[in-house]
This record gives C-alpha cells, sequence and structure tokens, in this order.
C-alpha cells in the first residue's frame, strides 16, 4: 500500500477536475488511443515512488509530435493538466496526477529517427529506451553512454536530467543533449538547439528544458551525442576493509585524473542481500566495480595505477575482466542490488536517497550518514557514483508502518541537510518530483526557486503543464 | 571610424535618457565610483565590434555584489538600462548602449574567492580573467581550459558561453560553469548550482544565465572546474596540400575518438600574413596546430594516430615540441593571426565570422564559403577550431568603405545561410548580440525566439538588463 500524499501537495484537485467536454474533444480526436480505463489510467499514474494520488482522467497514446500538440491543445482549452509519460521508471512522484488532468503516453513514438555516425549524433523519438538505442546503434561502432539503471526512455532521461553509472567519463544528460524538439503549454512546436557541437545562440533553451520535468512542455525529439565503442573495456572488483577506504580511493582516483569510465560503490550490506539472492560468495566488504576505456595500453595504465592506488587503502581481492561475458559477471553485484535488496526484507518498498557533494566532502557525508542509518535499526541498500560524489540510500520499510516511514524520511532529511552543508546537491540525478520540493527550497533559496516559478508562469500561464512538481506555484 | 549603427536597432534611444536623478543618486552612492566622463564612457560604449552607438550615461566601478546590486536597484527604480562590462572584448556588439543606460564595470572585482583544489573547483569574482586565473592556481597542479584568445573576464565568458581552443576536449563554459551567484533585474542577489559536479535539482538556472550576455542579470560570482594539468603534453603543426586535406584529417581524428586537446586550422593566406608580421619562413600552405594532453604513453599513442591520419591526407613537414617554449613557438602563427591580418591592411577592421556545423559537415561549409570569399577581392584570415566544426573568416574591410562592409556582410550571409543548412549554428562561441539577431531568428525559429522573448519579459519586466542584444523586444 503507498502511503496517502500528504495534504499540501493536494492543493487544487477539486478545482480541476477533467471536464467531460474535454474527454468527448480527445475520443473524437484520438478514437482507441484515448483510454479511459482504470487499469490504464492508474497504470499511468504511479512511478516508482511510494505515493499514492488520483490516476490521470485519461490516457492519450501519442503516435506523433501533431498528436501531441493536439493532445495539448485540448487540454489548454480546457485549463487542464497534462502529465508525459514514457515508461514510469521515474522515482519522486513525477507521473502522479496530484491535480488531476490527463497522461501523454509516447511510448508509441519510439523510432530512432537519424543516425548521423559521421558525426557521432542520434535523434530519436521521446519513447525510445536507452537500451533499444544501443541495440540499435550497435553496428555503427558507437554507443550511447548514459545509464541511469532503469531502461528508461530518452524523452524521460531528458526530463530528469538523468545520469547513472558512466557520467563519471562522459557527463549526464545536460551535457550529452544536443537539440530537442518540444510542445509548449500552447500546444505549439518548438526546436531548441542544432546538431552542432557548441552554440552560443541566445538563451540555453534545450538545457532549461533538459531537468524541467515535463512542467515547461512534452519532449517529442531529442538529439543525443554518441561516442565510438572503445577500442579495449576492462572492468575490476576490489574489496576494501571499510567504507572509507573505498570512498578515499576514489577520491584519489578522481583528483589524479584518472579518466575511469565507471566507479561504483557497493556497502558489505549490499553484498550480503546479493549473496543471498543470487547464490553468490562475495567477499562481505565494501566492493568498487570499476571500469576502464580506451586503447590497450591506455587502459592497462589506467588499471594499473587505480590498482596501485586501492592497495594503498588496503584495497584487495581484484579481480579483473576483459570480455563481456567476464564484466557481466563481475558487475552482477551491482545490477542485482536493487532487486536482491526488495527481496531481502518481503512487501518493503524502498525509500531512495540521491545526494551528490563535492568529491572531497564525500567521505565525511557518506560516513556519518552510514552511522545514523546503522544507529536507526531500518535495513538499507547503499550503492553509489561515487566518482561525481552521488549516493543512493534504499531504506527498506514495511509500507503500512508510519513508524518505519517516519524514521526513514527523518534519515534521509538528516543526509540532505548534511549534503547542502557541504556544498551539494539534494538530487543528483533523480529529480525533485514530489519528493523535494521542499530540499529544493533549501538548496536554492527563495530568489532561485521564485525565479523557477517566474519561468513556468511565464511559458505555462494556465499551469497544466505537470502542475504541482519541483516547486508549489 | 565605426559604421552607424542600422536603424532598427535603435527604437528606443529618444525615451530612455537617464534622468539626472538617477546620476545624482548613483553620485551618492558611489562617489567617485561613479564617472560620468566622456573618455570613461566611450571606453565602455564600445568592444571589438564595428559598429558605433551613444555611449551610455553613466560608468559605475563596482566593487562587490552589494554594489551591483544597488546599482541595479536604482537603475531598476528609473527604468534605465544596465550593460555589464568586463574587459571589452567580446566581438557582437554586446557593450553598446543602443537604447542608453548606465555601464557596470566589473573590473575591480577581481579576486579569486576560493580555490579547492580537492574537487577541481574554483570559485571567483566576475573581473578575473582567464590569464589571472590560471597564474593564481598554477601551484595547485589545476589549470582552467577555457581559452577564447582574448584574455576576457570569466564574469564575460560565462555570459558569450565562450570556448576557444580546448573546447574539442574540455568542453565550452556550458559545460564548465557549475554554480553563480547573479544580480536579478529587481536587484535581488541569488546563487544558482552548487559545487557538486551533477544535480538534478529544478531548473537550470546556471545554463540559462551562460550565454544570456548580461540580458536577465549581472553575473557576480563564478564557480567552474578545473583540471589537473596533464602530466605529458605534445604539441605539433602539419602543413597540408589544401585546407580540404586538412579539414578530412581533423574530421577522421574526431570520429576516431583521438582525445586531443586542441586542434586549430590556419588557412595559407594567414600563414602568409603571419610570415610577414613575425618575420618567419613557414610554408605558405594550409596548416594545423595540434596539442595532445594525457600520460606520457597516452600522448605519444595519440600522437602516432593523428600522424598517421594526417600523412594520409597529404599532411606533411610535421614539427613537434614538447617543452613549453618550443610550443609557444610552434604556436606563434595562431596567436599572432589576428594582428598579422590585421596590420596585412592598414587601417582595416575585421568583420568576424563564427559558424559552426556538424564535424561531417565542415569541409563542404568551409571550401564553398573560401570559394565566395576568394572571388569577392577581400582580403580575409581564417582560423577554426576546427575539432568543434567552428571556424571564423575574418573579412578585412575598409571601415570607410560602403562597397566592402556590404561585401563581407553578404558573405557572411551567405556563409551563416550554408551553415545553418547543414544544421549548424550562425555563432559557435561569440554570441548573437547585435550583429546575428536575424541569424538567431532564421537558426532557431519564431517559436523558439518567441519563448526567449517570454523568459526575458518576465524576469525584466522594465527590459532594463542590456536591452536590444540577441533579439527585439
Amino acid at each position: 500500500m503507498n502511503a496517502p500524499l500528504p495534504s499540501h501537495l493536494l492543493p487544487d484537485i477539486a478545482q480541476r477536475e477533467t471536464p467531460q467536454a474535454l474527454l468527448d474533444a480527445l475520443k473524437a480526436r484520438f478514437g482507441d488511443r484515448c483510454s479511459i480505463a482504470l487499469v490504464v489510467r492508474e497504470q499511468h499514474g504511479r512511478d516508482e515512488s511510494s505515493f499514492a494520488a488520483p490516476p490521470p482522467s485519461a490516457v492519450v497514446f501519442a503516435e506523433s509530435t501533431l498528436d501531441v500538440s493536439d493532445a495539448v491543445k485540448l487540454a489548454s482549452q480546457y485549463s487542464v493538466p497534462v502529465i508525459p509519460f514514457g515508461v514510469g521508471t521515474s522515482l519522486e512522484g513525477h507521473l502522479l496526477a496530484v491535480q488531476g488532468g490527463i497522461s501523454i503516453d509516447l511510448g508509441r513514438m519510439n523510432k530512432v529517427l537519424h543516425i548521423n555516425n559521421d558525426d557521432l549524433t542520434v535523434t530519436v523519438q521521446p519513447g525510445v529506451t536507452r537500451k533499444q538505442l544501443n541495440e540499435e546503434v550497435k553496428s555503427t561502432g558507437l554507443f550511447f553512454p548514459i545509464d541511469p539503471g532503469a531502461d528508461a526512455t530518452l524523452g524521460g532521461m531528458c526530463a530528469t536530467r538523468a545520469s547513472g553509472t558512466n557520467a563519471v567519463r562522459y557527463g549526464t544528460m545536460r551535457e550529452n543533449v544536443l537539440a530537442l524538439e518540444v510542445v509548449t503549454a500552447s500546444g505549439e512546436i518548438i526546436r531548441t538547439g542544432t546538431r552542432a557541437k557548441k552554440s552560443s545562440a541566445g538563451y540555453d533553451l534545450t538545457r532549461l528544458m533538459v531537468g524541467s520535468e515535463g512542467t515547461l512542455g512534452v519532449i517529442t525529439e531529442v538529439t543525443v551525442r554518441l561516442y565510438p565503442l572503445p577500442e579495449a573495456i576492462s572492468a575490476a572488483v576490489c574489496s576494501f576493509p571499510s567504507i572509507e577506504a573505498a570512498v578515499c580511493s576514489t577520491i584519489e582516483v578522481i583528483q589524479m585524473g584518472v579518466p575511469i569510465a565507471r566507479v561504483e560503490l557497493i556497502d558489505h550490506n549490499t553484498v550480503r542481500m546479493v549473496n543471498v539472492h543470487s547464490k553468490l560468495n562475495l567477499r562481505e566488504e565494501p566492493m568498487l566495480l570499476m571500469e576502464f576505456h580506451g586503447s590497450p595500453a591506455g587502459v592497462k595504465e589506467q588499471a594499473e595505477l587505480v590498482q596501485e592506488i586501492a592497495s594503498g587503502h588496503g584495497g584487495n581481492a581484484f579481480e579483473w575482466a576483459s570480455t563481456p561475458e567476464e564484466r557481466t559477471r563481475l558487475w552482477t553485484a551491482r545490477h542485482n542490488a536493487f532487486f536482491a535488496a526488495i527481496q531481502s526484507k518481503p512487501g518493503c518498498k524502498a525509500i531512495s536517497t540521491d545526494t551528490c557533494v563535492p568529491i572531497s566532502r564525500l567521505a565525511d557525508c557518506l560516513l556519518e550518514s552510514v552511522s545514523e542509518a546503522d544507529a536507526s535499526g531500518i535495513p538499507y541498500f547503499l550503492v553509489g557514483h561515487v566518482g561525481d560524489g552521488n549516493f543512493h540510500f534504499g531504506y527498506l520499510i514495511d509500507p503500512n508502518s508510519q513508524a518505519e516511514r517516519e524514521t526513514a524520511e527523518a534519515l534521509n532529511h538528516k543526509l540532505v541537510s548534511r549534503a547542502l552543508a557541504l556544498e551539494g546537491t539534494c538530487t543528483g540525478e533523480h529529480g525533485v518530483g514530489l519528493h523535494k520540493m521542499d530540499f529544493l527550497l533549501s538548496e536554492a533559496g527563495d530568489g532561485a526557486v521564485n525565479m523557477m516559478r517566474t519561468i513556468k508562469r511565464a511559458l505555462d500561464p494556465k499551469n497544466i503543464m505537470n502542475p504541482g512538481k519541483i516547486f508549489s506555484l
């Protein structure tokens, strides 16, 4: 059972019921591609977060930009909210219809439109998922590195400014989106950016849309950068006597400027859960999982340097892999961490944190939060994109236990306060959604959040684009 | 003599005279730090562009964020324009007081505030120049790579989204600014971003301000990323039988994913001008100047691969350098190109282009434009950050010759049209300013430019922040 939505997040529901006239108009325009079946609406009114909210009143399955534009124009005519939907993997309540409205499902807009291998760019519809994209560009020798874990859509990844395991080397969606097509709140279709690698041509509307969580428009086309598949890839896992030792190794690797492609932390709790779940015999100690990309000689050089640094911090039990199969085996613990954790406490929900701090503050931020979590008695898993200073606790709570929820929220609150005091952010990659609105205010301050509100009001005067997310209006 | 400003750029000057009451209030608040001397005003009312415009009515020399805030508040009270000034190296008329108003000189806000070497970040006041910054961080073993040629201020480089020779490897200001302090149009002081390397916390106000050319606020503090000084640096120059051969080599280097740090093109015209200016004997052929950063082995590997690629395109006369002195000597041609060109035609002004196209389109874009320039009879220089698809023609015109100016503008117009047709941008790094307002409209379209206007009107309802730049309102 999901928790009821806190009442302060539900200001306008009563005022924003979807009029029958809009439903009729959507039916007339979209026929079977507009559904009001409860099961369809419920499926589109939830995400991986743990809040309950009323589902949208209808779901439109868009097949083209024109479909999106027409749906938004109709919604605008009746001042009814619009919530874009990809595959539903967001974590912060982005998809919940907290003020009612309709969902626009972009899953059928899933074509890879243009692969420009000579320019290392690709243009896709928003419903293309990252795994699909990598499958479709495979034969070109290029790949798209952003890997947030879930097989999210490119549109959704833009909307939340996603990143993940490869960001330490390749950057986030912020650095990798070149251009967008967007349907604005009035239903107008605009383009932002070009395929040029850089530009100083006016306001950076691309970057404004990336991370706007559906509150400024619906993304209907995405152009991203691709990268040549590395000539050589090498992976390694290494165990450490303490989280501190693993984190200090990471800090040193980053400060030395080693172009490591991935460096992920898993704590000993999580290793234990994975051992049970996947019947493995990994050392139940904190572990770093690393990947190196480059020429054979370059990869060897990086790997030797990192091994030396890790050994200096007590790192041991190095295992290396260079074939894809061996790499997959080595990374099992990381790939299965979430499911192993969830299954370790039947019926539980994970409350996930997402702080990110400057690399030198990572040990301070992480170690104190581990102590607090241990003291609370709440089981948790801990994984981290530590090369970026970003990590996630997943507090495993019984969703029926108000006490556990409150304990987890209190832990998260302390963690965020600590991260902000250390000049970090409350969310490295998940977005604000419903859950972090108060944290955003603490982080950015009234002035900056008011500037966001001003932009929102100007670009969406009827407040129909995914309203009630990021900030209250 | 600079050309008179085209009349369509001067809509409101008459309406926006600076009232004596504002001048009195500024004098009362700033004393000697507010100047109305003509020579001071004229110095702040021009930049490297070739337009003439009335100078600002007064110049305030700010020494703190509070100074900036108070100056903006006074200007806002009287609805008088505010134009931020760094060191005056912009190229597109950004500093011209086309609608009157006051200039805020940020040159005295030139302190490096916090060097966080463990996090590879530094926070500076906006008047710090890039050379000063690199001097001040030298002892930490870190450096700031963005190099637009001129010794611009960090505030100015943010405002125009500058890049330059190292961007092919290290990115532009877009990728390297982490956080800002900004004085808004109402005089409020806000902060955008944190020192965390990545964040999904709300709208990306940092990226909105970067490239906004002073039209949304005055940048009063900048936090940027630093990089470890490479263990090894190697530089090379190589001559080619044609521009096409040089460009095709570059395209292949980029497509192979070689992490080259710099790759600059100079055409044979420009080499000839440099030979005359600097009494050198360089081969008067198109030339690539390259730089490789990394470990000694990595640099060697990159250099060998690039030499092989270049040789395949007829590249010859390779010269290599690895000490700083030798590198400086090799790069003489690039460093002196602008001055050598200007001195090749006494009394001339350079009209500079700034298109940037996807790398696969670079040869098409460049070669046709070279043919057109050759056919026109106007002397020019040609340099390019070709690894990014960005290059600059400098058409050398007699500023008193209307015919030459028109010829140069026509060449630029054709070049921009070509770049846009090839999915590129009218400005890779100089910004829009006054000169490229029409080009921006062609590039981004009415919809996107109207979105920019809407944001501008919402954040600056009195239209006082550097009005008349980027777009007309």
